[in-house]
């Protein structure tokens, strides 16, 4: 637990104050029960949790706006917070003070199709926009694997990534505009509708990915895509990790291919999986799979695409391929990698789930220094990812046999050979998840002092008083 | 001509600093003529030239940090300049001082095909990258349409787009890592080889269209793309603008495409091209052409698209249209359409090159509201430019009869129209171009006070003397 020591308590009277600005149904306040949903996020250990003083619902712009001056005149800390999906501990208001918690501002405001361009507020469910531009023949491209719970406004405050990155990019890509309510409480418009803007620095870029530090948005424009016309899946069964994991540089190289996601999971997340959801293991023989995801406008030409990549799977060593078309046999084929992340949890015995990310051909070098690491600190290793973009996800999980405490002693230990070794194969710490408070003292570790400096600068720029999820991203 | 009076001027003492940097003959000091090129870009007007006082040419990152660091000492004035191909006064060194020129900066590093990614300096020529990639059956999609001369460090420092930006995007979507060295002189290296990052701030965006306010590129860092086994372009000739401009929103809404590139030219655009260019008149009876690049790895499905696209434009109403595969027949149809740029300037009445950006549905709107400031204004307003991302060029060109003094004292108000009517459509001041120096008085007519506060926040954070090219996008 954090000292307080710089921030203001949110005190009864700061309640009331807040009660003018939002209706009094859209305030959680010496409520324990009710206010503990909004201490952690999907991060498992403990000490990443911490209550807020109070929880706000805001529904517009304007409301935010006078909570974030507020809470500068008294010096409270303000935690934005999406559906508390993220895996960095972002939401997570390690100073106490207000959680602003946009589940309210969850309309989908325009879907706009001369432009092929949707509005939405920060609150609107991945999933629920998906859902509703399909019908159009559309699709939002950058989201992440959480899609059925997690929020747009949480996707582009992480510039979170997806299955289908490698060929569609990340949140980050489609986000046009946004309106921002600034640190010290100016609402302000960047971007909008239109798709090329040389006008002043690039404010929109600059907030993706800011983890809730710079920024709170209070409407998100995205760029759409035509839903591909036809798509192809396939299910590779592999002897090894190895075989598996020079599939994707081959692809990219000999092929000059970009599937839309290169999958990847080894045996043991396949296992555990497997046990979670109750069903047979259907990957006999093999310790490592990938599934790999062909779209395009052509059946014929993602057909005959597919049998190029699955002629240099053979090439590796693959020793089976199943093909899925149609959304009932995809959705077959995927099941196992939709639910690791649910399995692992339910497991009780994950230390910690990694995020890291290197050149995607230098994934295949990550694998043995894993080995190593499991060796050296009696641990498992277990991953499981989207190789395609070189985004590995290394879970820590302590053998069933060893005691919890010695391994949490050690964890310090293996982040730290972890994340410099992905430093050193030209990679970072996160690729997708962000640094929140999780990592946040890990970042002098692969980043200079002159690049943190120069970051550190923007954020007391911008945030004079620190008031914006203080604690995140930097230490 | 600006005052000085902030800056210290580059006396023979500093340059003698300067000579302890770099070699002696990477220094042009004392020398009108050879430093006249170095006083301009390609905007036309006189108003807009400056000349630097010295210019240094670097080799390395090293060499720039020093020198960076030694005009912060002595509070010189630093203007970085790529090919000089701009058109908002962006590499203009306004207050004198040193310009640093990237020209001997210009290899290309390091073409990683298991990745697919380029290391580049930024004085490569962006064509000379796309050359290079090319036999390796690659290409590098997001250059803007004076590829032929312009610096890459250039086109990151503007995120310059072109005539592919509709489907492909504009530069700064291809650029995943950037050595960039800050006003105050440090080397940073954000982003690298890796697809995704979440580690902090997106730096790399922030830097690119920052117009060489922010910091210095000595690498660069690219994305490359397959390129696309089947290319198909089409001429379509119209009768009158509004047939032309209706073809873009159709082809979003009604057949879910997108084109690679939909460019756009109108009568008075083609006929002083063609006169530039001495060829005869292809367009007879058509008041505006549409070029529509479509691209894809099928060559049926490409073709398949274009008929389902030409039946729009039949729709609305198109006189005839060209379809053209293979280089030979491309060349031919594009050429008019790359020379206009050129034939602009040659004919020496034009007051300003514009490029305005609007939501791509909203063009349209855009052509009787130039009509009447023609009218209002007494000048001819023609456009051309990349219609499909709503990115018109629109030229201020003074008739042959009219008084050139009388012209260009009506030209802010005229400009001030433009601007708001853009303003008014949800567009902006430019979209591929920059706001430089050219725009910059601009600036707080189209953005509100706190989004330019916002702005100049991070300036001042970053560059606290003021050192890197000042005087552009802020007044």
């Amino acid at each position: 637990m954090k000292s307080q020591q710089n921030y203001a308590p949110v005190t009864d009277e700061v309640v009331l104050s807040l009660k003018k600005i939002v209706n009094e149904n859209c305030i959680i306040y010496n409520d324990t029960e009710k206010i503990e949903p909004y201490s952690h996020d999907e991060v498992q250990a403990k000490e990443y949790a911490h209550h807020p003083e109070v929880v706000v619902m805001p529904r517009s712009a304007r409301e935010i706006a006078e909570i974030v001056k507020l809470a500068n005149t008294r010096k409270i800390p303000i935690t934005p917070r999406g559906a508390g999906s993220g895996l960095s501990g972002g939401a997570v208001p390690l100073y106490g003070g207000i959680v602003l918690s946009m589940e309210r501002m969850n309309r989908i405001l325009e879907i706009d199709l001369e432009n092929m361009v949707a509005v939405v507020e920060p609150g609107v469910i991945t999933n629920d926009l998906n859902n509703k531009v399909k019908q159009e023949g559309l699709f939002f491209a950058g989201y992440p694997m959480s899609l059925e719970t997690c929020f747009i406004g949480g996707n582009v405050a992480e510039n979170a990534g997806g299955g289908r990155a490698m060929k569609y990019g990340v949140t980050g890509r489609y986000v046009i505009g946004l309106e921002i309510i600034l640190p010290t409480g100016e609402i302000v418009q960047y971007g909008g509708k239109r798709m090329k803007d040389a006008t002043g620095y690039n404010m929109v870029q600059m907030m993706i990915g800011s983890e809730g530090t710079l920024g709170i948005f209070s409407k998100i424009t995205l760029k759409l895509l035509p839903l591909p016309k036809a798509r192809i899946d396939m299910l590779v069964l592999f002897p090894d990790v190895y075989a598996a994991l020079q599939v994707t540089p081959r692809i990219t190289k000999d092929l000059r291919l970009i599937p839309a996601g290169v999958e990847f999971m080894d045996r043991l997340s396949l296992e555990i999986t497997c046990d979670y959801l109750g069903i047979r293991e259907q990957y006999a023989n093999s310790e490592a799979i990938l599934l790999i995801e062909m779209d395009g406008n052509s059946r014929e030409q993602v057909l005959e695409e597919c049998l190029e990549i699955d002629g240099i799977c053979q090439e590796c060593g693959s020793l089976e391929t199943f093909i899925a078309e149609g959304p009932k046999d995809q959705e077959k084929i995927w099941n196992v990698r939709k639910h690791v992340g649910e399995a692992y949890n339910a497991i009780g015995e994950i230390m910690s789930a990694e995020d890291i990310v290197v050149p995607p051909a230098s994934i295949v070098k990550v694998i043995p220094r894993l080995q190593d690491l499991s060796e050296k600190y009696g641990v498992l290793l277990p991953s499981f990812g989207h190789v395609g973009d070189g985004n590995l996800h290394v879970n820590i999980i302590k053998k069933p046999s060893d005691d919890l405490q010695r391994c949490m002693s050690i964890l310090p230990m293996i982040l730290e050979e972890l994340y410099l070794l992905t430093k050193e194969l030209g990679g970072t710490i996160s690729g997708e998840h962000g640094i929140g408070h999780k990592r946040s003292k890990y970042l002098p570790l692969i980043m200079g002092e002159a690049e943190i400096s120069a970051m550190k600068r923007i954020k007391s720029a911008l945030d004079p008083l620190y008031i914006l999820n203080p604690g995140k991203i930097f230490d």
